[in-house]
């Protein structure tokens, strides 16, 4: 199984409905705006999962459509104003909406994406079963990002944040997507509680090990790779899994040159390769690999209830994927 | 009939279900922004507007709650977004809440805002027949408010906007959560579709005339009693009704007095009384009066429809408050 051309072929389906659902109308600078992120691309790691997991449980994924285009849109959304908190120039190997388009309509683009999430979802005919579940699942997700994002920043002004604290963040800004994404999946496909709650873990299990391989990835690849840069992470103190394993264990000098450097706005590229150093010589960033494959296991683990199929094949080696891809 | 104390009933009975709704818990400093402008207080029109219109076909206004407080909700996200945008830093005699808590936490606090006004009408039970309706209302809603939100930034780059595009992008941008709450609370007052129709038409005029008062009583009163401040609508070239008039009618001096001065940004205090003169002159303040004055009987109007009930008579009596209040 080519597990790349498996998810293009979803991902390509799935791009067709975007392109026509976010369709431009006036203001025409506020579509502008609206399309620019969700139409450039990306690898739609959600929607496919919807897609996965709906096939596996029913056979085809016709009717996940609405709910898929609603959880893709809501990520978006969630990046458009991301990337005005952090200041981000770059997203996509493109400028960013609010660098693009000025803040304020960067602002109302990502409000209106909201807004177009529950819109897509109202696709729905009014009979559909599940269409409550469907809702709950999509609002409590975007109170989780949310908060999980606001967590995140009050992380770095702390110099200690606890493994299980920085996992309950991540639980909540990466995996509610993933999450919901699996379990409304099989939801719409028709399985039972039990499936729905394996999905559930599945796709908690497997955002957790993809933000743990990025925080691994960020750390051991230039950051012309991934195109992010590490010493900002590190002046500002952001707390990635291999920060909050360093700042836990690190000892004498090693943890000096944490107190020292590690969220420090003014740090040299001599202090950044300080730290990295401290990272590597605890540990963290092997346990930071090892981590993410933990749940990597685990992501699989739970699809024990699945009947075998072909979709079943491709959760499993999306799980496989999330912590071999080195970006 | 004291039309101050029938608000402000209403208004006490719902604010104990939003300090409810809206409880503080983890992370604190985010749901302490989420609180800060909507239980800063505020008239509450909108769902008091929901709970007069539900009343005045059922005889009570319990069953309007969950919705009453996702369109407010609603209202206070977009403001809280709307005051990052438009830099602002004051809002009901307080400071906003980006300048209180940073513009990453206010941009935060407003999408989980705008995610809790979900998860407030998801507090209606499965089986309610209207819940889809309601959800399509407000939905659209949010999506009109910002497409006429960004109109409204757009025109102040054009120089001649027409009247019928004002009244549009008003429509969409203030009298869309005046519409829906009103229709909203006959539809769940179980009224006909004839009833939710004229409703709709009542709080669409409503919206019209409160948003025309306000243009009016920003050109008419001191910046103080408003705490507005006219010279930067000036200077910024904002289309409100005054000044589309003007521009549209003035002749000769008059119109060279707004090529010369209408929007620029470096505009003295005594530029700007110049373009106040003219706008008295060409008779554009007193056309706002007429025209709030217009919508205003139209919204009575529509009300025809209602038997007559105290309800109706305290909608009739708002009618008549948005044109004749003084702030």
């Amino acid at each position: 199984m080519d597990l790349k051309e498996e998810i293009e072929q979803r991902a390509d389906v799935f791009n067709k409905e975007l392109d026509c659902f976010l369709k431009r109308r006036n203001p025409e600078n506020l579509y502008d705006a609206l399309r620019h992120l969700p139409m450039a691309g990306g690898k739609r790691l959600r929607p496919v999962l919807s897609m996965l997991a709906c096939e596996a449980v029913s056979g085809n994924h016709q009717q996940v459509m609405p709910f898929a285009l609603a959880v893709e849109i809501i990520h978006n959304f969630t990046l458009v104003h991301d990337d005005i908190m952090d200041k981000s120039s770059l997203r996509r190997g493109m400028t960013t909406v609010h660098i693009e388009y000025g803040e304020p309509t960067a602002i109302i683009a990502g409000d209106l994406l909201f807004a177009k999430a529950f819109e897509a979802l109202g696709q729905y005919p009014e009979k559909i079963q599940s269409f409550r579940r469907l809702y709950t699942h999509l609002t409590q997700s975007v109170v989780e990002v949310c908060e999980g994002q606001q967590l995140d920043m009050n992380f770095e002004k702390r110099f200690i944040v606890r493994e299980s604290e920085y996992l309950a963040m991540i639980k909540m800004k990466t995996s509610a997507l993933f999450r919901i994404s699996c379990e409304g999946g099989v939801l719409i496909g028709g399985a039972d509680e039990r499936v729905q709650k394996a999905l559930r873990e599945y796709g908690t299990s497997l955002g957790l090990a993809f933000q743990i391989r990025d925080d691994y990835l960020d750390m051991s690849s230039d950051s012309e790779t991934l195109g992010k840069d590490i010493g900002n992470d590190i002046r500002n103190g952001k707390k990635t899994i291999i920060a909050v394993h360093s700042l836990t264990h690190a000892k004498d000098d090693d943890r000096k040159v944490l107190t020292d450097i590690f969220g420090k706005a003014t740090a040299t590229a001599d202090d950044v390769d300080k730290v990295y150093n401290v990272f590597d010589h605890v540990g963290s960033i092997k346990y930071a690999k090892k981590k993410a494959e933990e749940y990597s296991r685990l992501a699989k683990k739970s699809l024990d209830v699945l009947e075998d199929s072909a979709s079943k094949q491709v959760l499993l080696a999306l799980a496989d994927y999330a912590v071999n891809r080195e970006k």
